[in-house]
């Protein structure tokens, strides 16, 4: 199996025979992750450029390197942005081409992973820049509603939150577009709907969706997925408090339901610690996804190279 | 051999079956590392997740880990303390949970270590709570007394410097109290005297400690445990002016005597550099003790759970 | 073949028997690195401390380390230098000895290579100390030139930008000093001309060199090295404004040259991009040389111990 792209910067280069060969990879990886790791890697190394902090998807990548046995150089934070501070982006990377064999790279500006992949000669993924991008998790979402649904053709899924600035229920509802049947709920706040670019993508698609603000309309789905509601998007405070209380899930919410909940993470309230007992939760095996994604994704861009 | 228990929190938890063999397994390691290390940990990932820093026990760790062919993943400082803002400490810990082996953590508040361990499903090790507990560090003042000493049960040790504060100190009593017939001689200001929790406790040990302010009284122990006494400890600066310079030692105050010197570092000023050429002289020796303890401590607990 | 030092802290210590041996253990290097690493150093553990950022050196030495199958242990930026504020840089040093296998280290500090390697046991690495010397990046630049020229002895060599206060061109002429016939043009603003410390040595060892503020005349060398001038070296602003363009190296100042293009980057505007399609602009390969340098100085140190 091999995948129609060198580099990975956006959900959108994907087709769904890539989405299906990475899907498939990183059951194997599963298998390989659980039987104490492999040394398919060994002798690669990936180089982590984060210019803005990122622990979680840094940390991902790197146990997904360590567990193909391979070795990873890291630069993240106020010193590494410092250092580079005049230096172009496409100066960096041609200089980590020198050191790495792939490279996965944060950065705050929108566009930056499509500079850095436009010179770079070795693998290059995006693990989020800025507004932009962050295909990895959208993947790894993807890869969660396969293992927990069985399927992702057909499935009901509801969105709850920020609609309108999470760059996460963006990527993945570009991704489930290619697949057939997905009906979609989206929860927000009038201030924090769906931006016209998702939902004309879906129309396209021919894929249905239905807008709400009441958490209630989209418990019976097959997938409840939540973000975080940020009290600076609000102009109007007390709108805000109304809200951070209408859309935190609790176990009540949850009796009787069968639907999956996810959370790309961290959580700051969104969900109820009680619901973490559920069966139905699913955001910390996600996390664990993440890693088996993201080795069946080094291994593939490596041996596609 | 095995341990008690599958996180490490507290010098408390431990019992003297446990240092026997802690003590014992480092020895081992001290043979393992002499000859180039092995693979027995390969293919596992420890992170290390240092929320304040401390480089010596985070490398300390790292290096453990390395030996034994394993790998590590490692968030500290700044970036990582700010990523993290609003998330529970448990919920760090289980996202961490799905991509490591097992956890070494410093954080900077007491009792952290007991939140994490709660939710821990992988080893879980205190590097340092803030004013808490830090037990490798007792764990391998415990096996530089054994190495030095030939024994623990039956020394005399005297304890130096800031007694009321020291994390290390207090740690290193709890230890010793499970040795028979230790005799304490604590060296320290007023201000700075050891705290009752721990004088009760080694009365409760039935173990004796004599208490003074004058260092010259507690040279002849087996081993002299020296510990730097802060400027901030003090409401009357003239005072500390005059300690500062009473508990330095020198090679004259050492000479004729054969007791071990040793001292957690970093130090700054304690203990004059005339003293490192001194065989007694075991601090450095004292670091190197930190890395086969904590090699023995991971392959342990790896090989318990 | 074995090098004439334990540990190396300054070009000024190594011998032409020592470029030799290292530049043809590189060399090696490059193959065992095409060929996907090797494990020569597995088990062995190299410690970089960088009191100051300088991630592409770090990143550098860290790849050559994993590339010949060794682990890293790594401290840098900010909660380093604040966690050992106190400790003396010997103390540090010993401790670190106790963990690792070998010490590259960075530090703001002239000087402080001397200090560290003073009390080292395991060999020591200076890698760049503040306007002190940074030996790993001349002879880098020394086997570039070798590589892309096929010999050192009898090149010409021109050196532009801030010659007063680099710390590469400094270093790259003492190396230099060791060749035979080396002819050297260093082109310069009056402010930032080479120090008379250097010139003197190349009239000791009997080297040619003329000295211009013009680019032009300098077109013609072997090899051209480029480095940043720095608007803050400047008293009179508008000279700085009448120099920074003047020192910019376009595509057009190369038509029909034939001479090597260096430049230890970053680069922050010395060099137009599009001299970066040339055959001769080698700064790129120059980095890569990096790794194959350092592994071969990694290799050799560790063999000779």
């Amino acid at each position: 199996m091999s995948l129609s792209f060198q580099h990975l910067t956006s959900t959108k280069q994907l087709s769904r025979a890539d989405t299906d060969a990475l899907l498939e990879t990183a059951e194997k990886m599963e298998k390989v992750e659980n039987s104490g790791g492999d040394e398919s890697l060994k002798g690669k190394v990936l180089a982590c450029l984060f210019y803005e902090p990122s622990t979680r998807t840094r940390l991902s990548f790197e146990t997904a390197m360590h567990r193909l046995g391979g070795s990873v150089i890291t630069a993240d934070g106020i010193q590494f942005s410092s250092l580079y501070k005049g230096e172009t982006i496409e100066d960096t990377i041609t200089v980590i081409n020198q050191y790495a064999d792939i490279i996965a790279m944060r950065h705050p500006d929108a566009g930056s992973a499509d500079k850095a992949a436009s010179v770079s000669e070795v693998p290059f993924i995006n693990a989020g820049d800025g507004p932009g991008q962050h295909p990895t998790q959208a993947l790894l979402d993807l890869y969660t509603i396969q293992k927990e649904r069985g399927t992702i053709d057909g499935i009901s899924i509801t969105m709850v939150g920020d609609l309108r600035y999470g760059r996460t229920v963006h990527s993945l509802c570009y991704l489930l577009g290619l697949y057939n049947n997905v009906k979609f709920t989206f929860v927000a706040p009038a201030e924090l709907t769906m931006p016209e670019k998702v939902t004309s993508y879906l129309q396209e698609k021919g894929l249905e969706f239905t807008e709400t603000d009441e958490l209630e309309d989209g418990l019976d789905s097959d997938v409840i997925y939540i973000t975080r509601v940020q009290k600076e998007r609000f102009a109007d405070q007390s709108e805000y408090e109304r809200l951070k209380l209408k859309y935190v899930l609790t176990a009540d919410h949850l009796k009787g339901k069968k639907g999956t909940v996810m959370h790309p993470l961290p959580r700051v309230g969104e969900i109820d610690t009680l619901v973490d007992a559920l069966p139905t939760a699913a955001y910390f095996r996600q996390a664990k996804n993440g890693v088996y994604l993201r080795m069946a994704l080094l291994s593939m861009l490596l041996n596609n190279s």
